[in-house]
Order: C-alpha cells, then structure tokens, then sequence
C-alpha cells in the first residue's frame, strides 16, 4: 500500500526561511471536518484570555472543570480561571501530578472522584489544559465520565499543540504499554496559543519538534524544506513563525483525520517513528526519554529501514537524520537498550496484527508507503 | 414533550394468552439498525452451541477473550469454549467474580491485564457471556482496551437479553453512584439463548421481568396486556413464551435506541423507573436488592408520580402495579430507606440538568411523557 508523495502545488505555501514574520497572520483556524463532530482548532499568539468567549461561541454550558498539571495550573490556571469567570464560567480546577509516569487508571479514577464531587451533569465541559498527559488523560475522562461530557482542549506543550490535541484519541497508559487504554473523543475546540510555549523548558520544546519534522517528512516536502530554512527562528520559538509551524501541522493532521479517523487504514501514517520510539519508552519505563526524543530515534529507524528497502534514498534519509539532530534531538538507540527487549515491547504494540506491525515507511520526502514487518525484521536496523 | 400512546395495529403481534407455544418460532432475529454500527439479536431457544459459527459469520478472527463470572463459568463456559475451539477459536477465558459490587474500576484493571498478557490484538473480539455486569464491564473494556475491539454479548440472565445486551451501553460503577462511568460501544452480535435462563436463581429471573413490563407498560399496551394473560407460562420459563417475550423486548428497545443511539432524547424513555431504581440501589449499596427489584419500585412510584400529575389514570398506575406484585417483585420503598438519603442520591443522578431530572412518566398504558422533576419531588410521592 503506497501512498506515494504527496501532491502538491508547485508553489510552496509555506514562506521562505529569509522571510520576515511580520507577514504572517498571527492567528489560523484549522477546521476539522468530521460530520457531527466537527471543531475548529484556533492557533494564535496571545489568545488564552479568549477562552471564555470562544467557549461560549460553541453553547458549553456554565460547569466547567479544568484538569490541568501542578507545573502548568502554577503558570496559567490564575489567568484561565480569571477568564472563564469573566465569561460567566464556574470552573473547576483539577490537578494531576506532571509526568507521562502518572497517566494511569489511578490517576484517572482521581479524576472521576473530582468531577463527581464537582457535581458535573451531562451538560459540563472537561478543559484540558496542559501537555500530551493532560490531553490524553482528561480527553478519555471527558470520553468515558458518564460516558462522555464535551472536550475542550488547550494545548500548552508543542508536541499536544501539533499532534496530541488534533484527532480525537485519548488514551491510559498500562505497566505493559503506552496507550494500551482509550478512547476516540473529538473537542468540541482547540486553542493553542503558541506563546505559552515560552515557558517550556528547551528539552521539552525541542522534543515536540520530532513530531514537526514527521509531518513535513511524511506529508509535505515544502513544510520539511521550511524546517530546514527557518529552524533558527523555531528554535528561538519566534511567534510568527511559531504560529505558521502548528498551524501548519495540525492542517496536516486534520486532513489525515478527516479521512480516517478510526485508523481503520490511512491515519496509521501519524504514526511514523511512534512503533519503535514507544517501544523504547516503555523499554527505558517512560522515565528517561521524552515521547518525542523517543520518536525521533524511531524516525531515523523508520527511515534506516526505508532506505534500506528502497523506499527512499539514503540522501533523503540523511536529509531527516539532520534535521532531526541539528534540532536537537537524540537519532540513536543507546547501546545499552537490548535489541530483544525492544522487540518484545513492539510485539505487545496494539496495532499488531498476527505478529506483524503495519510499519510506516518513507516513500521519498513528502509521502509514506506501509509495510508489515515482524519486531525481529524492525530490531535488525535499530543501529547503523 | 409527550410520546403520547404507541401507535400500533389494531390485530396484536403477541399471541393471546391461551395460544399453544408450539406455534411459536423457536428463534427470531432482531436487526438494530445503527448504520456502520448495525448488527443483529438472534433470540432462540438451544442455540448456545451455534456461537462459533455465528462470530464466523461476523467475519471475527480467531483470537478471543471469553470475559464471565465463576457461577456462570462454572455452568457453561466449557460448552462454550468447546463450541468455540470446534469453529476453530482460541478463546481466552478471563473470569471475574459474581455481583454488582465487582463491576468497579479494580475489576476492569484485572481485565485489561488479561487481555494484555492474552496478548489480543486490535483483530481480537470479546464476549461477554453473562449477565449486566459481565456485559457492562466486559463491554467497557471492549469499548476502551486498544482504543476499542470488537464486542459480542452472550447474556445470561433475563435482564441482560433484555436490556443490557441491547443498545451499547457499557459502564463501570462509581463509589458516588451506578454507571458514572461508560461509553457506548455497540456489539457485533447478541447471542441470547432463552435455555440457560433455566439455571437462573428464580430470585434472578424475576428481577428481570421488572424490565420486561417496563417495555410492556411504556411502549407496547399489547405486550402488557400478553404478560398480564401469559405470566404463569412467563415464571414456569416455558422456552416459547420467552423466545416471544425476549424477543419482543429487544425489538422494542432496538427500535429506540435505532431512533436515538446516544441519549440525546427520546431513547431516555428505557429509563422509565430507573431514577428512582438507581437511587434506592445506591442508598442500599448495591447489596440488598437486584437491580430488576430496585427497578421494579422505581416502576410502582413513577406510575405513581404519573396518576398524581394526571399522565395516566389511576386504573392504569394499578394494573401496572399489580403485574409487578403478581410476579413476585418487590413495589414499596422499605420503610427504613429515608427520603431524604434517596433525594441525595437522585442528585448525583448523571441525568442531572440545572437541578433537575428528565424524568421519565407513563403516559397511558403503552406511551409515556417527560416531565422536569427534582429529586425533592420525586421522593415526595415515594410512598403511598
């Protein structure tokens, strides 16, 4: 099943590295299209005060609860809290402890506890503001809390601004495996505003850029030829261009969405680099690699295996190695993970099937192709 | 907002109560139609042993999880699993044990770990052969482990063939309250043999008629009218009778669910005598009575509320009376349940809007309307 490059008009929609920022919009509105379930996703700089008003424009009703982290709640729940009030909102703050350690069924079962005792009705709005965590684990709270009250997400890390806050899919983690739990829970709306990215710790930042550099890699050749021209003023998170960036990928993500938002087939593309970098999380206990650190060594394995299938040269698997380490971010497997132990945690991986993974390769820069491989077959071009 | 009566042909589709069963078919099945979502309701008699050529027929593949209680295990799941390793299944037998009490978040971790170290992939299907927990405990984890597998319902009592079998709900108790946890996840197949309603505790099996004159009284006057004639055949559990009446259950709430999937109306009419029901099992902690028998009460004051605001006479508030009495279910609040205690409970009530509850009245024999009651109001019309 290929899926060949992805075509394109020969004029790039994305501007040139040299060009100045001031051009671009400083807010975009991605609709995502998805029948009765359809939202938008607002990206700008300077919006999280909107909330409020933005909830009201989609009929939430006055309940609210805002589950979000001690790190994120100390930085912006104040002025969330202040602005939701302002628009008439009784919110409910909910924390949960940082780290992809605690996205579990007990945490979970807290979070049931707070929203019960908040006496929230079927009418009440979960508000997920935070990271990938706070995502994944309100998104499935507001998906299953008397099976399912509405879902807004405020995305305030890069990799849930470009990838964990579009598409709908909340998830547990298990002790034998990421995301083993979950739920399709489409927002009602998400707001991401590009400037709370400022208080992210570069680590943090950068890790989010493994899953920039795989939409462009994977679905739009001019977006992967921006990051190359303007990394720079991505790496100094320049709003502008920031703005431009998540835009840009959630654009890419809701299209791929839109057209199979159950991953029945076609959506399995957004998990370029993921089969062998959860692998790796779960293998290292999730403690010591960022989900994107461990995507980006999947992506130079994913892109090892292309090459070495011919499903891309190995300029163009050059061309991503580079990106991905001139952003910083890890490209190896550490020698002292063993091959066998990575095999195994691909083979509890839910999209096996009989054995086999449904592997995403690159078919050139710009597109994908699948192929099944068994967890020996990934394991054998972990290293160069 | 008022259903006012069904509207139904003058000849009854239901055999009068004198009718030789031996005219009756033996299996009947009941589409519900769902779209991408649509399945079937094979009600039969002696058909337990066709459930490996029926998940044949569904196209599931062959690794399965078989999710029970000990007692009812101990009945049949050996038939079962022989059935199912004859069609060439690999069922996976995960057992949990019996009563309301287990349908909680501890029960639904040991059954993900199961299915982990099962190792069933997204291809795999579970079947939940039992009664509602096994069915609302085994659904949910259906609807949630890798993000949602396939379901098959084999219910074993008379209010999962009933009921629970039927419409896609799944959920999980809360400490604060029944079902405050859930999804809706429709199954591929409901098997449901009226044989094994043989090895039923009589207590069991007349909780479930709770249920049956529930669908008699709100939506079919001639199903009222065949129960009020054809009970003794209905107790003695003659195999005709209930492949009728089971049958015509299921086709009845087939058609509401079919009419509203997800509750945003009309299907909430299922939850005639369930508020107050669901109140009295909370108040009593689930131990003291079956959910049929709670229901039953719920009924006898519903109709009650219904007489006293004039939605049906009074005639007709004791005809359904008197059925619930006739078959041996419980129609008074004891008097040492305090009103008070079962208005607290109705708050929590996940049907809860602004205060108050869409409450579910008769409105004659066969309709019924909606009336918005706070729990202050309900309970003061609890007892005669």
């Amino acid at each position: 099943m290929t899926h060949g490059s992805t075509s394109r008009a020969r004029v790039s929609a994305h501007p040139t590295a040299g060009a100045s920022g001031a051009a671009m919009p400083m807010e975009e509105t991605i609709p995502v299209e998805l029948g009765i379930r359809s939202h938008s996703i607002h990206v700008g700089s300077g919006t999280l005060g909107t909330l409020g008003e933005r909830l009201k424009a989609v009929g939430a009703g006055p309940r609210l609860a805002v589950v979000t982290t001690t790190t994120v709640g100390r930085l912006y729940a104040d002025a969330v809290r202040a602005g939701l009030e302002a628009a008439g909102f009784e919110p409910e703050l909910i924390e949960i402890p940082d780290g992809e350690e605690h996205k579990t069924l007990a945490t979970l079962a807290g979070i049931y506890d707070r929203l019960i005792a908040a006496r929230l009705d079927r009418g009440a709005t979960l508000v997920a503001l935070g990271g990938g965590v706070v995502g994944d684990l309100g998104g499935f709270a507001a998906a299953t809390f008397l099976r399912g009250i509405a879902l807004v997400h405020v995305p305030t890390t890069l990799v849930a601004q470009v990838d964990a806050s579009v598409g709908g899919k909340t998830a547990v983690n298990h002790p034998a495996g990421k995301n083993l739990i979950g739920a399709f829970h489409q927002p009602r709306l998400v707001l991401a505003d590009v400037d709370v990215l400022g208080t992210l710790p570069q680590r943090e930042f950068v890790a989010g850029l493994a899953e920039v550099i795989k939409y462009g890699a994977t679905l739009d050749r001019d977006l992967f030829e921006y990051l190359e021209g303007a990394l720079d003023r991505v790496l100094t998170r320049d709003a502008a261009t920031m703005v431009h960036v998540v835009a840009s990928c959630c654009r890419l993500k809701a299209a791929v969405v839109g057209a199979d938002e159950r991953e029945r087939e076609y959506r399995a593309v957004l998990n370029f680099g993921h089969t062998v970098g959860h692998a790796i999380e779960a293998v290292t206990g999730y403690g010591r690699y960022l989900h994107g650190e461990a995507v980006a060594i999947g992506i130079v394995c994913a892109t090892r295996i292309s090459a070495a299938r011919r499903y891309c040269d190995r300029a163009t698997a050059m061309r991503v190695r580079q990106l991905i380490e001139r952003a910083g971010l890890p490209s190896e497997v550490p020698v002292d993970l063993q091959a066998e132990a990575i095999a195994r945690a691909i083979a509890v991986d839910k999209k096996m099937r009989k054995g086999a993974v449904r592997f995403v390769c690159l078919g050139g820069l710009g597109g994908t192709r699948f192929d099944w491989l068994t967890g020996t077959e990934i394991v054998g071009s972990l290293r160069e």
